[in-house]
């Protein structure tokens, strides 16, 4: 048998991520699926992939990630403003495996990182697994308050420690909050890290995902230092399933990454799938459909919260998956998130996206509008009013 | 900017994985690719599981793997003697993977693990990456010596040392000196292993590329107390581009291994078209063609170094990709390879393969049969002789 006290001192070292319940038949407004209506139709990509191109599909393929898809990413984030180069791209199996790669390049043990308080809860172990301290620096309606990290970045050179090696966020359709950093708050925060020596990595899983207002330059576009790693997905933009995301940053951390990568590079099979589908611009009336059947499921959130459960407050989310519900003082998340299990319907307490305890109890709920549809969404939000009143 | 420090500091914490220079129209003997000639038609399994599995294929998928693919697999391990229910199958994104996972998951820093020498290069970065100390022990032709093994760890308790924590070994047709460990090996090495208390990470890509002679039980077959965890792909069962592995052991393990899976779980979409490849059997089809290819292949090799390099002394290995040849003393693999590679034929050099320095100058190349066709596998070993000469 393997040490049992060896696999009892190492669990201790890892993290629990988050379990979902299974749903069962309970409407699902819990995780980030996409809505099935919405998964692309990938058979033609797929058949030009394994036709045409077979030896690249098949074979090992770079570390790096195929030319062909690393020229359309850096194409695609240059129309979004940010100046790279196809050098300046690495692929990975999706945002989280970016992350990951991000900690095991950057981080020692005992180093500070700082997150959003809530932050995206999957986020939470992985740093953990690096056994970081986590610093939680507030937000407001404009996104991570940057007078609250400066405060903390003061507090840390007066006591002589270190800075924290890197400010995680997602400044787009934040997960779980929905908040979208203004501009103004995006430029201090660029200019506050840098000055500061931290360095900030910008999670855009849902920058693409916008319903309504104007998008706002991303943190990448505003640095001119190279100080912004930033990570996307095509989980998002395209399928889940797929599991390729790309990370932009300095060549020497891009290079230290793709040594790192152990699993010999992301599947080149489902990368040429990829290819295939948004060479000739499939993705954009992709992007359209996506973004009309979204919008439709905020709004059938929106309209069933307000009629159901006035009594939760949140802030209208402009783009992504994820609407964050406040309830008063006193009501417990996780507790109104059992309550809601057992009627029917699933959802997340509010708990798991602090990395710190948080509130106590904490009165917050995150519900994905993404996978179900408008009358489960309907239906579901009256549920959670049941279960609601059941625990008031 | 990053700090330098920072990453420099770290660069020094990272491995080279052995870096291929381009092949260009050269030959090419070096890598583990597949033959062209038998990449498997994959369109009608990506078709199926696109269509009537879309959702599947392309939402998040379970840490552990698709359950259908991990029942095939306990399936098909069974029909090789190994006693494994599907619970007990973790897939992972190929077999380096699976070793950096096992790494991760029970290495400390300053760790020991034992390897042969030589053993598969690409084992050796990820081995080190974990900072443990790399103990070498020898092979002969019934493989790894375990009367080594049994001095060395006698030596270390002598020395109030730990037990190294794992030993890594390809008993079949080993990468790179195509040695079959024997039955009596095989089951001196479970015994040692498990009586000293330290694992053994059995990796299996080979074995279902078997040319001739009968087939030894797999050292997980002949454990009897979760003392061996077995590595296993699909890259050379199907393709290396799938990026499919998977891993058997114990449970406790097993839970913790898919904790660390930082990526989300592996690509349900490429599971899915793996297991609609499989389940119907037309993967015993495709291994059929695969052996009688490759044996025309391995024959070739074989039938050119006999005509042209009688200087090279090797052993004619019964499965696998790989022949390694052990020139006179004084004969430097690298260097030969290198002059090679400016006659137009792509080797490795020996000494990637060993954790230690190693033999001074190394005498060994490693030629791989399986990418190149019978005619270019001909005319290479015919440059290769012209380049020993040339250095001679």
């Amino acid at each position: 048998m393997l040490s049992q006290v060896m696999l009892a001192r190492r669990a201790m070292q890892l993290s629990t991520v988050p379990a979902h319940p299974p749903t069962g038949d309970r409407i699902s407004l819990d995780s980030g699926y996409a809505s099935p209506e919405i998964l692309p139709d990938l058979r033609a990509a797929a058949s030009s992939a394994l036709d045409g191109h077979r030896s690249e599909a098949l074979q090992y393929g770079p570390p790096f990630g195929l030319p062909r898809l690393r020229e359309w990413i850096a194409s695609f984030v240059r129309d979004d403003g940010v100046d790279v180069e196809p050098d300046g791209v690495l692929i990975v199996n999706g945002a989280k495996n970016g992350l990951e790669l991000v900690c095991r390049t950057m981080l020692d043990e005992g180093d500070a990182v700082v997150v959003t308080a809530p932050t995206y809860f999957t986020a939470l172990p992985i740093l953990r697994s690096f056994e970081v301290e986590l610093i939680e620096v507030a937000q407001d309606g404009e996104g991570l308050d940057v007078r609250a990290l400066q405060t903390v970045l003061r507090r840390r050179v007066r006591d002589g420690k270190a800075p924290p090696k890197f400010v995680y966020d997602v400044p787009d359709f934040h997960n779980p909050t929905g908040i979208t950093m203004s501009r103004r708050r995006r430029e201090d925060l660029v200019a506050a890290a840098e000055s500061a020596g931290v360095a900030i990595v910008e999670d855009t899983p849902y920058r693409w995902l916008r319903y309504g207002g104007t998008s706002e330059p991303s943190l990448r576009e505003l640095d001119s230092s190279e100080n912004v790693i930033a990570l996307g997905t095509f989980s998002k933009l395209l399928a889940p399933g797929l599991r390729i995301g790309w990370v932009l940053g300095p060549q020497s951390l891009l290079d230290r990454m793709a040594r790192l990568k152990g699993d010999g590079g992301s599947c080149p099979l489902t990368q040429r799938i990829i290819y295939e589908f948004v060479k000739d611009g499939a993705l954009e009336a992709h992007l359209r459909r996506a973004r009309s059947l979204y919008t439709s499921h905020r709004d059938a959130m929106v309209s069933a919260l307000s009629r159901e459960l006035p009594e939760a407050a949140f802030t209208v989310p402009l783009g992504g998956y994820y609407l964050w519900l406040r309830f008063p003082d006193g009501v417990d998340g996780s507790e109104l998130a059992a309550a809601a299990y057992e009627r029917g319907v699933s959802i997340i307490g509010g708990d798991p996206f602090y990395a710190s305890a948080g509130l106590r109890p904490n009165p917050h709920v995150r519900l994905a509008f993404s996978k179900s549809t408008p009358r489960e969404i309907d239906e579901g939000v009256r549920l959670l009013a049941g279960a609601y009143r059941s625990i008031r």
